[in-house]
């Protein structure tokens, strides 16, 4: 069943369009600069229009959908922040006074937030999404982080949520996350889909000390190995669901149906890319509709990256995550799109060329 | 006569306030994110506050002021452009066509042009402030680009564009510039200022060729040879009006004037971090009211960065100039500010703080 899911995706999913992309070139070598000076604005600019597959695209709006889960493996004390720290947020999230409320207000970015998993109930009046899967991811160093059936149920949150997000005419979306204990899960899918060694891809998450880490390292060995071990490779589904956790599952959904339905997908921080590198490696032409907004100062996120072949647009060594580092970067995102869609070229303006 | 400017300008320049700075990191501390987790975001929130002296400062609120100027030195070919496009361009910036129009109308910013030295007349309708010293600097390959007069002429009237700015309420302001020929001025003075070889210092500005660069690298020798061999180090206002240009000598005035008037200064590209460098030797209490926008991809400018100890909040490789990597930096800036200004505390919004 979930592998009928991901297959469908995976032939769903076509790159963007290259013969777009040489149009976009072409049109940004006519604007009034020097050929090239506007440096990765063009890059992205071109991006936008190959997936969007117009001239000029429809105006850019933006939205973030930010996926709340517990995780079990917070049991084994690899967090700095107790497991409660998660509900408390999401209610900061809906009372406005969170880091990514006051950027998306600022920036002008549709904010929804989405339970797909918070050990801890909401009034059914509360305006989030509420789609918990459950209470919480089991504990990955006990058992796998997910059953079958409720990795699939995560997996189609995110998936109904990207559909959304086009039904509702936004075309640059990103995905955040909220989880005490998330960064442990990240490092270990960035472990295991990588090869990377352990103590290369495992940071201070929110703010552990260096013995803490030792332990948090520790932890995600014994669960890799207690999943993995003397096995052949695992496949990206078997990663996400024995050492993922129930937003990160929603988050790799959501990128999939986004590129399936061409929106432009900004990636935020080390969890949000974790998931990204599980979508790739279930379908590799979702990777052209991925932009790096942020690069953390996790060390995975990096290393991430660089298996992704992204460029993050902004390094301000922010560790946040909520979705702020995708939502940072859209205004230069927008700026790239704008300027090929606004400026003048050099025979509207009469101005002169280079020698040639 | 110049030389009591400067020296006025040096005594009434205060850095950026101690104990408001360390205020500001107080109250990030208390607001709800992992401690430190906003990165360089806190620096600059704090660095705003720093320079304001309130609280919550008022509301941000951003111009640029784009200085545009002829070079002398252009009769030695060192541009891929002829001269005639610095006038054209200022056409371009009133008809709204250009990348700075692009990116100040997307975000916001309030946008200046002045003639402080085309080499050409605009009508005196002309929606831009006329205040054209001389057309074009003098070839500094053969005299000093300015005469004494001419240099503390330029100097006035970015004074008087910060004077204009502070009064209208700005508080975040940067000076962009258009001037063919102007990345040989902006090489020559970090040559000067720095020590370095010119080589290391000179790039290949909106697109010459390799070739075109060598002789740029010899013009740019023999002019710093024709005026500073063989004598003691010259003072920055020598090097200024020696081998820099109207539009340079406009805006270290422009920058001394800010700081004077507390506001703070977002650097744009190699051209507007020259000048900065200049103001930055006259009255070094200036440092502290520059942020720099983003580095371009000219190798002098990395160079004056690390001279400047400032550190860019994006590398796009963009090398455009205009204040375009400075607009396109203002909405992180402006971002460190609300998150510091709108972000809950732990305590209003009742979230648990880290275990200690």
């Amino acid at each position: 069943m979930i592998h009928a899911v991901a297959a469908n995706l995976r032939t769903d999913i076509a790159p963007p369009s290259e013969p777009w992309r040489v149009k976009a070139r072409a049109h940004l070598d006519t604007l009034t600069k020097p050929l090239g000076s506007l440096g990765r604005l063009e890059d992205i600019a071109a991006q936008f229009i190959a997936i969007r597959q117009a001239r000029f695209a429809d105006p850019v709006s933006k939205a973030v959908y930010v996926f709340a889960a517990d995780h079990g493996v917070t049991a084994e004390k690899v967090s700095a922040y107790p497991s409660e720290v998660t509900r408390q947020m999401v209610l900061n999230f809906l009372a406005g006074g969170a880091a990514i409320n006051v950027l998306s207000r600022l920036h002008n970015v549709a904010l929804q937030v989405i339970d797909v998993g918070v050990d801890g109930d909401f009034d059914p009046a509360t305006p989030l999404v509420h789609a918990k899967v459950r209470r919480g991811s089991r504990n990955m160093h006990a058992e796998p982080a997910m059953a079958h059936d409720e990795l699939l149920e995560a997996l189609t949150v995110g998936i109904r949520m990207a559909e959304e997000a086009a039904a509702s005419g936004h075309n640059l979306v990103a995905p955040g996350e909220m989880g005490i204990g998330n960064t442990t899960a990240a490092s270990a899918i960035t472990a295991a889909l990588t090869g990377r060694p352990v103590p290369e891809v495992t940071g201070l998450g929110t703010g552990i000390d260096i013995p803490a880490r030792e332990h948090k390292i520790r932890i995600i060995e014994e669960s890799l190995a207690l999943h993995f071990k003397g096995r052949e490779a695992a496949s990206p589904l078997e990663i996400l669901g024995h050492v993922g956790g129930l937003e990160i599952a929603a988050i790799t959904g959501f990128i999939l149906a986004a590129a399936r339905t061409h929106l432009a997908v900004v990636c935020d921080g080390f969890i949000a890319t974790a998931a990204a590198a599980i979508a790739v490696s279930i379908a590799p032409a979702a990777a052209g509709y991925l932009i790096a907004g942020h690069q953390s100062r996790e060390p995975g996120h990096a290393i991430l990256l660089a298996h992704l072949n992204l460029q993050p647009i902004l390094q301000l060594d922010m560790r946040l995550g909520e979705g702020t580092g995708a939502v940072l970067a859209m205004p230069v995102i927008e700026s790239a799109i704008a300027l090929y869609r606004d400026m003048a070229t050099f025979t509207s303006a009469g101005v002169s060329e280079a020698a040639q």
